[in-house]
Formats: structure tokens, C-alpha cells, sequence
């Protein structure tokens, strides 16, 4: 069976302003304001692969800190081309006696693979404020439900290491103790809603680099 | 236990490209072009507390008009920290005898909370053409689900006040009697799509600055 | 103009199956699962205008307590008419010296409007961790983005009432305190989780009924 | 090349719990109570093509009306495939001087292609009150944007048959006249919420069936 | 009842700043970047009835080709005011013995309409393979949902049109032939990703004007 | 500061019908019939964190097979967690020379990361068919936009493993080949929708079992 390059001509109509029909995908021009969908497009015309791949999490994060442990995050800003589409990674390392601290993605639920490792996770739900944690070994994963506390810790031997993926370009992250004690929020305000003690806001803000 | 600044760097990282990775709300920037999803971010290292406060709603509407009562809406265009949060309020002042007339949302359910006096209220049913309608007192709530046609009523002996609250930061506000009588839309056609008498439309035309 | 009644057999063929057609709104049949939407929808023709009222924020929540407030919801678990229609209210009162602790709300973006008073409100930016809080007086409104650690605090002289609408009927409602104390999650998770010290756990474990 | 079958072993794993896995398509249960987003689906396994096919739209509506026209929908009441896919259909019958009075679709946009004959169509924006109106020629077609009123007309001297599609399987229809008149909503309410004389209101309400 | 025309001026407090309240509709300004949501939209004070009607589907399509058939789409490069509506269309024309080939579209589920002619549709669910086909007549409906495998072939004997619609206004459309055939995918990695022939590959690039 | 168990009473009131209040999350009741939203969920004072957390992805697929590979999914008919919020993941092992044959995922899009060897992965704009391949290496990430045609190949000279994640729980697959070869579907449409000769058409249904 023949097939004359006319066929070509008869589909090609849907080429027209080509640029104005893509919508398979909108690789963030992160140059322009950003809006409550995400950011604007960049032309489909300039795009290659590169535009789709990102490396930036191919090496261990740096976990010679006080957490012993580090997120590589892959959103929209570290990689413009998962931009509008509903999902997003991160890297997670832990040395021995890591900790990623009890934190909340304001935008997104989450899920855990454990690649090398024993990680202890969990999270407490809302109004019943119900406990879920347990210890995952490699090749287990956990749903973390969007907005809920959570956190990692290596719970193994060795160092641990897990790939997060969520349900938005932009998950957000908010650690409880950066929120509370690393800005300006007055020590007075922190006590006030937290029923802490002040004495061990101040500590901790000390630590953290917060003020007042 | 002792927690070095050291710990900030780590998340930091998370933090590089930070005007890019704010998604955790978007204040609109209304000197450029809408979308379909709101009006693009202001940058936001500039913001401020005062970009999500609004006072608008702080004093009475004027009631001294026709149906003795007052719309203040807080929506994006007044105030541009609801754009693309999902919510917005407006303020009904309702002097005695006053009348929020029959009217939809286009884009928007709405909660309706009766601060002062009371308030007849009610909306019909597309379709079943169903009425629900009642008398509300101070703290009463109703719901007026998206779309449909709905009115309020002061049935009350005083003023009367409410907060509503819509599902969306552009509900929108089609008054039927506007939509009808306010504008050019020939008589003709208002009387063969409405089977109002025409003496009725050109009345309402000239009341409420209708030509045609 | 006359218009015979058989205009009504006309549009009434749109009433075939109005059970199956109506959704104008669907109030939840709380006695059924939920589903990721909401739950099903009370039958129609059952529904009166009842379902679509709520009385239960007429009156101001006991705040005889250690926090001197109450948060009273018209979630649709309380009030069952806003279920699928993405808006739902709550009431905040606040005696002298009242506190909303720090909290989230996982599922939606929250607008208050001060109805008396004077509060304290405030909201910490994810990442960033910027604080912006303010000062409200009556007829403020402040809006609080999805899914970020909040807080309200009676900074006036008398009793304070403040109204808040949600983005969605099934907002959530994460206390920090009772999230990290109140539960059975182990006092060492908590030490490693949040950098808090042991005692101080232990302290508010003790008072908000938490073990281990 | 060849491709042992063994390779469909490898596969079907896919196919554990079939049931559950299938959400390409969700044909309504009618005989289940709805939800927010829509009926529970059939069980896949009985499904056949006639669940996606629908012949209801390809008889002429009786126009042996009042006004003429006659509207045959296709929605997830008439026609359960579309039910979770975000679209449905209707079908446009109108005489010579037919009309489609004033209405809206509280749930949907809606996009309208002629197909015979002459159709003066048009709707109204809100808040601006902005009247858009236009004679529509076989194979044109317009958009009416969600839940703002419209209305349509046989401008030409033959009947006129037009499809309209929805951006929602059940976009929902309120006819401005059905809902004032064709229930038992008060005339004295009408009236102080329409501006409508109140013999005009009786009139109406007379033709339409409406009662008070 | 004399309604002055104060009124007016009460309400028209909603059209301060009306550019940016206009949320009724968004026509793309394709001129701009796209975003996830959509183009930014035109000043709304710019608009006319032009803007929403397109009668770029009143002309067949060419079927002098190939495959004797044509896709005219309205989709928002074409029609800009569907932009942010949800919803679109496009236009088949197969002459006799036209085809359009096997395709998905990636964004959007279809509703057809068979408006002359007979054409036999179907299309295959994912996982499970199965195949749903039926031979159209003239009015029958049929649904394709969205990113599903489908196709029409004109079954009868004279030429075949059809509308179809689509629940977003930029649907995609892969056409899996040129796809696979079209383009500079290398002939062994479509060979060792499809299981086809080596000859058949190259074969169909061929003709479909695919390098390599 | 003491904080009297009286403050629990005052929050407690919201975990009054604490089951309807749950959103939480909704792990799939597999047993109940879907909706398009999802599964019904579990009633939430039956769950334990085993309902969050899944160990299926734990051991490598089989990969003796003629593709030489496998995937294995965890979509919430195998992973009931994730219900609901819009994420999931599958596990891709890849042999050497394994293929993960041309598809699409109709509902998602999706991300993938190398954990293992070197994988040469690909996928096809719609409508202007532009190929984006890239070879990867271990720690690289790949994003394949929603409902576009994809493949990954082992490139490498070892076995190749790789976790994809996904925009929402029920992603769909849908493998060209099985789509058009492995099923019902008679010659003769092949062969008209994909301008296939039939020798092929026939030469794959054999391998992979379809009929006619």
C-alpha cells in the first residue's frame, strides 16, 4: 500500500500556529512571573531533550551536618520541565543517625521508595491526630497524605538513601522547627501559640539562626 | 543538644531559586494579563502582610439606593491575596426593606453567615425548578451551590449584615434584572427569549439605563 | 402572550431521571463511605431547604478552657450541604486571652473576617519560612494560603469573633501541639524529629494526655 | 522476530484486580446514589460498546410547542458513558420562530455548531452586563461560557437544527422563566427580587404552571 | 415601581477595575506564552461577538488525499475563545472510504456526532485490551475516553461528516502513525520498541516522510 | 506553664462524626464499586500504617521473557493508599537488551529514575511529532508528559532498574502493540488504521494472541 506525501498536507493543518497548540507539555520559563498554574511556557520550537532530563540528582547530597541528612529536591525551580504536570522528586540522604525533621508539603502528597537502607517514617493525621509509622526497608514505599506532618529518620546501620515523588510540580516543603524558630517570629508570639517553653524557643531559635 | 548553623545550609539549597519554587501562594499582579487560572504572581521578596490583609470590607456599603442595600465584594481585583487560593468574601449591607435581587455566580458556591438582623433567603434548582428558601437569623449559615439563581431579602425590622463566602477569587455576579435590562440587548429579543411583555421590558430598560 | 402548558412537557423530558441529573448540589449521605470527591448525595427529592441551613455557629463555643477559645466548624460532616461544593465555614471565638495554636489546614485556603475584637493573626511561608502577621480590627479580613502553620491570638481587651470560610468542605485541621503531644508517637521520635528537648516533651505530653 | 506468549504473562500482572485498575472509562450505575464527581461505575467486565454509543440524538424533538424548539440532551442521565469524561452533548430543534428562552448551565461551558438553518444566538456577561450576540450560519459555531445566560433563535425562514456540547456531563440547565414562574416561589418574592410587576409575575406564573 | 437609577451606580462598585474581575471568559492572546492553564487572556474591553464564533467548521475539509479524510479543528490556536472553557471542537470529513487513522488524544476525552453518512468507531481501553467498535448512523453519538486508542472509518457508501467535541479546548492529537513513521525516530529503536518488521518500518517512513 | 486536659475537650468537638470528617485520605474499599474519583474509602478507624505502605515493589519482575523485562505497578489496585492523592509509582526492571515496549499512560504523567544501569528512554510530541530520546544514567530523571507515546530501552551492558512515578493513582498503560495485536480486533480495521500491511498485522496477533 502506497501512501503519497499528500497525507502529510491533510494533517499538517493541525500544525498551524503550532506553537499556540502545544499543550503536551509547558517547560517553565522560570524568567517570567510565575502564576497560580505555573509558569509560563517556554517556546515548544527551542525545546530539546535536555529540557526533560535533569541530573541533579544523581549524587548524594551533602550530609556532613548537624541532621546528618539532605532533600535534592527536583521541583519546577531545579527542573523547569515537569512544570504543569502534576508530579515531581526528590532525593533523600541520610547517614547513619540522619533525620529529616518533622515537616509538612503544604501542595502535595507524597510517596517514599527506599533504594539502600532502613528508614523509619511516618505521619499523624488531622483531627484524630492518629500516629502511622513504621520501619521500611529497601524496595518499600509509604504514601505520605498531602499537608500532614511527617518525617524520615535512618534507623539502619548504614547510610540510607530514597527517591520521593509527589502529586505536584510544586510541593512546597515546611519544616515545623524553620517555620518556628529560624526567622523573626517573636519568641513571645512562638510561646504563646505553641504552649513551649520560652526558654527552649530561645535555644532553639540560637540555634537556628531565628531572632527576637 | 546542639544544632549548628551548618543545618541551615543544608536546606538552603531549597531555597536557591526561591522566587521560582513560591508556589505557596500567588498575590496577583493585576497590571498584566489574566489567565485561566488567575493573574500572575507578584515577586515575592516584595511582598508584605499588608498584601493579605484587606479593610474593604470594614465599613458599611451605602444603602441610600433603590433596593437599600449594598455588594462590598473582596474578590481579586480588590484584593489580589485570594488569587488562585480557591476562596474569596464579599459583604451584603441590607438596610430595612433591602433586597440583594436575584442573581448567580457563574464561577462560585457561597456560604452565607447572617451577622446582624435577619435575612430571608433562597435559591432554585436548575432543572426541578425546586425553591429552597428561609428565614435566617443572626448565625445562621446557608449554602447557595454554583450557578444557580439566588436572592436575599432583609425581613427584618432593623438593618441586616452578612459575610459571604465563594468557592472561588473570581465568583463572578450576574444580576438577572442587569443582565436583561441594563444594557443594549434589544427589547425584541428580550421578549422572545423571556416572554416578558414588552411595556414590562421597555419599563425595567428605562429604569435601569437600558437602551434599545 | 399566552403559552400553553405544553411548553412544560417541551423542557420536562430534562426531568427524565432527575434523580440521576441533579447535580445542582449533593448533600452528603454521611451514613455511606466517603470517596475521594465527597460523600454520595442524600436523594433529591428528599432534600429540603434544611439541609442547605446551618444553626450550629449561632452560638459562641465554650471557651472556658486553657486556651480561652473554640474553633466551632460547619464542615460537611457538621453541615452536610456544602459537601462537593468546595467552601465551608467555621467560627473562631476568642475570650481575653485566647489562642488559636499554630495549626494547618491540609485541604484548603482560609479567609478570616474579624466580626469583634481585635486578633492577632499570623502565617509562616513554607521554604522561606517568612513570617507575616498583623494586627485585625473589626471588618479585617486575612487570608491564609493552603496548607501553611497559622495562627490567632485575642490581642484585645474583651472578647473577640471571627468567622473563617475554607476552599473546601473538608478543609482538615492539623494542631501542631496536639499532632507532636497528644498521640502515642514516642517521646524519642519527637526529640528526634523536632529537636525539642526530652522534658520538654515530656512536659506537654503530660498535659495534653499524650504517652510514652 | 518472534514473540513467545509468555510475553503476555508478563504483562497481565497489569490485569491483577482488572476491575479495580480500570478508571480509562466509569459508565454510570444510575441505580447508585451519585457523588460530587459523578455516578459509581459499572463493573468493566460487563460493559459492551452499546454503553458508549447513544441513538436518542438522531430523532427530531417535537416542536409542536409554544415556543417551538424543542432541547434533547444526552447527558450522564441519558446517556451513562460519559459519566467522569468531562464533556456530554445536546441536540437543537427549533421551528420556524422557535426559540430557546434565556437560561444558563450552571456547570459547563458550552460550544454550539449549526448544522441547518439560521440562529441568532447570543449571552451576557456578568458584572459588566456586556450583551454579545451574533446570526450563526450552518457550520458555525460560538461558545457560551460557564453559568452565564443565553439564549438562541431561529432567525431564518426553515427550521434550524444545531449539537451543542458541554464541557461537563451534566452541565446542568436553568431556564430563567422556569425558575421565577413554574414553581411555587412567592410572587410577592419575584416581584422584590426581580422588579417584575406583580401582574406580570401572576401572568406568567399562569401560563408556566407556577402557583402563589 | 420606579427604580432610579442609583441603583446603578450601587452595583457598579463591582466593575471597578473591571479588567481584572473578568473571569466570565478568557480569549487566549496567543500572542503571549502559553501557561498550564492556558494563554493569557485578551483585554476583555477589547472583545466582540467575533471573538467567540469561528466559522472555520462551515467548509469541508480537503479529502483529496490519501487517506480521504480531514480533521478542521477549533481548538484554542484556532479558535481562541474556548481558551479556559473546557471544552472544543473539530469538524471530520471522510470522503468514501476515508479513514482517520488509529490516534489518542492526550488531553481530552471526544464525544462524535454523526451528522451525514455511516461510519464504523471504536476504540481500545488500556490494559485490558478490549475493543469497543460500532457501525454509526446519522445522529448516533459515541464517546472515546480520553488518551485512548481510537479511530473512524467511513462504512458507507457515500461521503461521512462528523463533529466531534472534546473536554479541553487544546485536546492533542497523535496520530500513531506519524508518530512512529514521520519523524527522525530511528527505524531500530521504533523496531525495538513496537515489534514491527524492519521492512515495515521503513517502508511507512517512506511514504510518511520519516528519516533514518 | 500547665495546660489543663479541659483544652482537649475544647478541640474534641471536632472529631465528633470523626469518620465523616476524614479526608485526609481515602484508602480504595477495592471491595465497592469505583467512582471517577476514585474508590469509597475504608472506613479510617479500621486502618493501620500497613494500609500506607506497600512492599510489592521490594523484589525485581521476571524478566525471562521476550522483552526482558517487567513492570510492576502500584496503583491503588495493588497499593490501596494511594487513593485518592493523585500520585503512585511502578517499578520497571529491564534485562539485558530488556524493552519496555512503545505505550502511553492515558491518565498521568510520569517521571522516571535510574537506580541501576543505563537506559535509553524516549517520547513523541503530539501533533508536530518531534522525538525527545536521551541515553540515562544511573541518577538521572526523565519526565514523559501526560498521554504521550513512550518507551525506555536497556542500553547498557548489565541489568537496568528503574522507579516511575505518576500523576495519579490510576495511570492507565496502554502498549501500542497490545492495544492493536493482542486482542480482537479484526485485520482488515489494523491494517485500514494504521496503514500496516496485513502480512504484519498477522504475523504479531500470532505472537501476541489476538484473533481474527
Amino acid at each position: 500500500m502506497l501512501i503519497p506525501s499528500s497525507v502529510i498536507v491533510v494533517f499538517s493543518l493541525l500544525l498551524v500556529g503550532s506553537y499556540a497548540s502545544v499543550q503536551d507539555f509547558c517547560v517553565a520559563d522560570l524568567s517570567l512571573p510565575d502564576t497560580p498554574s505555573g509558569f509560563p511556557c517556554k517556546d515548544a520550537k527551542k525545546l530539546s531533550v535536555a529540557d526533560f532530563v535533569f541530573s541533579g540528582l544523581g549524587k548524594a547530597g551533602n550530609t556532613s551536618n548537624i541532621i546528618k541528612a539532605a532533600v535534592t529536591p527536583a521541583f519546577t525551580a531545579q527542573f523547569p520541565g515537569v512544570n504543569g504536570l502534576g508530579v515531581s522528586l526528590a532525593r533523600l540522604d541520610l547517614a547513619v543517625g540522619g533525620v529529616i525533621p518533622m515537616h509538612t508539603h503544604p501542595g502535595a502528597s507524597e510517596v517514599l521508595v527506599v533504594i539502600q537502607g532502613t528508614i523509619c517514617a511516618g505521619f499523624i493525621s488531622s483531627s484524630a491526630n492518629t500516629v502511622y509509622f513504621k520501619t521500611l526497608n529497601k524496595g518499600d514505599i509509604m504514601v505520605f497524605p498531602q499537608g500532614l506532618l511527617h518525617f524520615q529518620i535512618n534507623s539502619g546501620k548504614g547510610p540510607a538513601l530514597a527517591f520521593v515523588s509527589f502529586s505536584s510540580p510544586v510541593p512546597g516543603l515546611q519544616i515545623t522547627d524553620f517555620a518556628l524558630f529560624a526567622n523573626d517570629l517573636p519568641t513571645e508570639l512562638v510561646v504563646a501559640t505553641t504552649f513551649l517553653d520560652a526558654a527552649q524557643v530561645k535555644k532553639l531559635k540560637g540555634v537556628l539562626g531565628g531572632t527576637h
